[in-house]
This record gives C-alpha cells, sequence and structure tokens, in this order.
C-alpha cells in the first residue's frame, strides 16, 4: 500500500462493509503499515448483566483492531486463534483499541492490542489481547 | 441450584438480561450443573468481511457459553481471560455452542467450549475456547 | 505413514534425538494417526518451589505431545502458539500426557492435550492445553 | 519488599531453590517491584530436533519470569494460565526473558514477557508471553 492516507482508507473502507462493526459503532481513528487505532461508543447495547462492556465485545474489539493491523501488512488475513485478558471491569464513556503487529509473516502474522475505557477524558488499560491471523493466500480452501 | 429445570430458568433469566445476547438472538437451549448449550442463529449483521461469521461474535458465543456453564457451579462470575481457536470458516443457518465446566474452584473456574456450525441439518465443529472465571463474591472491588 | 506400528516407531524415533525430552525422561507409550501419548515419571529435578512439578515444565509436556501427534498427520512441524491451564496441583509418581489433533491442515494444525498425575494407581487431571503447529514445508525460511 | 537490592536478593533465592531452573541454569539478572529480567545460556540439552531452543524451554523461561515478577508484588503465587507465541526459531548463545506485571490484584496477577535470543551481541525478539497468576494466599486447599 501507498501512504498513509491511503491505508487509512483502506482499512476504513473495510471497516465499512462489516455489519458488525458498524452496529456496534466501530470506527477506525487512525492506520498506517503496522498498527491500527479503533474506537467504539459505549451503549447500552453492549452490556453484559453487570452493565460493564459485555467479554464477548472486547474480545470482538480486540480480535478487529489487531485483524486490521495484520492486514496493512499483509493484505486480506483470517483471525485462527486470539487470547483475550480482561484486567478491569470496563466502563467509560468509549473505548479505544491500540493493536500492532509483532512479527509479520508469510504463513501467520503475530500481533498484540491494548484496550482502554474513556471517562471524563482520561484513559484506563481494561483488557490486552493477542491475534494470529493467516494471509488469505496461503491459507486453505 | 435446585434440579435442572431450575438451573434452565435461571441461565435463561441472566442471558435476557444481557443486551448483547438478545441483539443476537442467542438462546439457551440446556443448563444443567457444569453444563450449558446456547444457539444463535445466522444473520447477515454478524458477518465479517467475507461472509463468514466474524471471529469477535465466534469468541463472544464461546465466551457467554463458557460464562453461564461457570454461574451454574459458581453464582455470579466475571471472565478474565479466554481464548478462541477458529478452525474453519464459520457457515451455516444456526451456531450451536456447547461449554462445561473443566474445574470448579473459589477463586477460578476453568471452562472448555465447542461451537458448531450447523447446516442443512448436520453439524460441524467450527471453533474451540477455553475460559477463565472468577466468581465475583472472590474478586476484587 | 504406513500402519501404527511405524507411527510409533517414528514418533519414538524423534522423541530419543531431543536432549530436553531424554533429559526428562519423556517417554511415547502410543501413537497412531492424529493421537498420542507421552509419559514421564516425577523427579525431584523437575519441581517448582513448592514441591508440585514445575509449571513450565507441565507446559513442556504439553507443547511436546501436541507437536507428536501433530507429526502424525502433517510431518515435520513448528509450535507457534501454545497455552496451558494448571488446573491443580501437578503431584504424582508420574504423569500422563494425552494429545489429539483438533483440526489439520496445510498451514495450520490445531491441538489439543490433557495431562493427567498418577498417584497410587488412579489419574487425575491436572492441566490441559492447546497447541498450534505449522507444518515446515509451509513454514517460512 | 524493601529496596531494590532486597527484591533482587529475594527472587534470587527462590530461584536457587528451583531445580528445575538450575539445571537450566536460569539465572535471576534484575529484580525490581513489577519487573524481572532472567537469562539463560544456551545448551545442547535444551535443543528440540531442530537444534532450536526447545518449545516447552521457551514457555519454561516465559512462565518463570511472569513468575517472579508476579512475587514482587504479591509474594507466594502459582500459574493458573499461560501462553507462548514462538515468533521465530529460538537461535543463540543465550536468551533474556523480560516480564512485568501488567495489573496485579488479590486474587489474580496478570504478567506478559517478551524473550530475545543474544547472538553475537545483538538480540532478537524470538517469542512472547502471558501468565495469570494467583496469590497463594487466596487460593484454595
Amino acid at each position: 500500500m501507498g501512504d498513509s492516507s491511503d491505508v487509512l482508507d483502506f482499512i476504513r473502507g473495510i471497516n465499512n462493509l462489516v455489519p458488525f462493526n458498524r452496529r456496534c459503532g466501530m470506527e477506525v481513528i487512525s492506520a498506517e503499515p503496522g498498527s491500527v487505532t479503533l474506537e467504539m461508543p459505549w451503549s447500552g447495547d453492549s452490556a453484559q448483566y453487570s452493565g460493564f462492556l459485555h467479554a464477548g465485545i472486547i474480545g470482538a474489539l480486540i480480535e478487529t483492531t489487531c485483524g486490521f493491523a495484520a492486514v496493512t501488512v499483509a493484505g486480506r488475513v483470517l483471525a485462527t486463534h486470539y487470547s483475550v485478558s480482561c484486567l478491569r471491569p470496563a466502563v467509560g464513556e468509549r473505548f479505544v483499541a491500540r493493536a500492532h503487529v509483532v512479527k509479520p509473516g508469510k504463513t501467520q502474522v503475530f500481533t498484540s492490542c491494548e484496550l482502554y475505557a474513556v471517562r471524563q477524558g482520561s484513559e484506563k488499560l481494561v483488557a490486552t489481547g493477542q491475534a494470529l491471523l493467516v494471509p488469505v493466500s496461503s491459507s486453505e480452501a
């Protein structure tokens, strides 16, 4: 891919094609080769039963941002494994996920992500995660 | 908890309180002490960009079903870690997640889950996952 | 590979080539296409500071047995990711690890393993784990 | 714990009590509240069958260093879950593992680790990992 604004446009274009991401209000804030930042506003629709952000959506945010980071270096990819550590109750007006590529590769791309809850302007780390993605070109039919 | 129908009612009650689960159409099919089965219909809203089930929703289904299985033995819990292996493209008319408690405990409950895609009546294993949950009574304020 | 005894011989041959496995006393008990069982005697040399089996060796046993299971279906492989859940203190006269292939594949082989401690003839599940392996033929130089 | 040299002495003391760590030649290079660095020389005894560092020992190094980092903030702990990403073949004269506490807690301590291979004086990141540890005081009998 070309310069940074091309990368950002490209990732935003993909994000807009994914119904689930749109439904959750996920927005691509920045994207450059090897790293992507995603934001999502809090919504009562995304709650688990205690009123915190649902751990399933925490994982979806992490997996999505990791996937986009992998796309910036490897084109189309599929997630084959990811893990999520929920460090603290995820409570905030919005959530910011920052992912980067730890190690690119032809058969596997390793990525890592940190998820922050933003509350009255200050960020708190609420979850971390890692994802392993396979470029579609090298995956099985 | 009392007999199996009490457990099923209890887990269904929680599921109905979770906006995200309702929005996705998650339904509790069975629940007994130590194991829970959840079902979710396919919906275009749950797609990633290739038209398969979004890996984030795969994880949410696994994490949710694991959490419910833990609830049947430990009461209210919070997920602190989970991991998801996406074995095959998740394509089907509906998805069935079966979770069970691997090891209960006062401070940590270990659970495991298998996710099947149902297509024209036949099931195919599409993902597996594990979740670690902490009973709320023993978690930190 | 040919019949089951060929597979067993082949896996035993690899195990004997690995200094760490020999040093720990790891022995291949059974091997057939898709599944392998490994055994290791307890030794004071394998203790962590409480006298239980060291969590690092628990992981090594799980990773090794998963790797061997992958070899039975995919030839030479490299582990790229694995995870270990330590369910209970691992105390026993010997340890038995049983791994199987969950999903084979040209670029990734998914495996799973259960580790049992044997004490006075009875087995207890003490740890579980998953490993993702890449056939060397498809890995990067 | 008191000042940094007390912490270093304390962690070194534990390390010396663990037979497996001694056998592998693991040495505590630095330790302060929340972070620990461990070193291990290469040895043919630690090889897997291609001559790289055995993935099981990679995990053991990561788990051990994470555990020590947790000890600096939480006293005696037990690892309940850890995961290992093997990014590149681990080849070097020695290996340096750097772990830090991501989030301390009364019931769970989250840690993260990076493992570097040192070759002719230059370091290369070869693996990453995360471990979840439970303070013994809050674990089950």
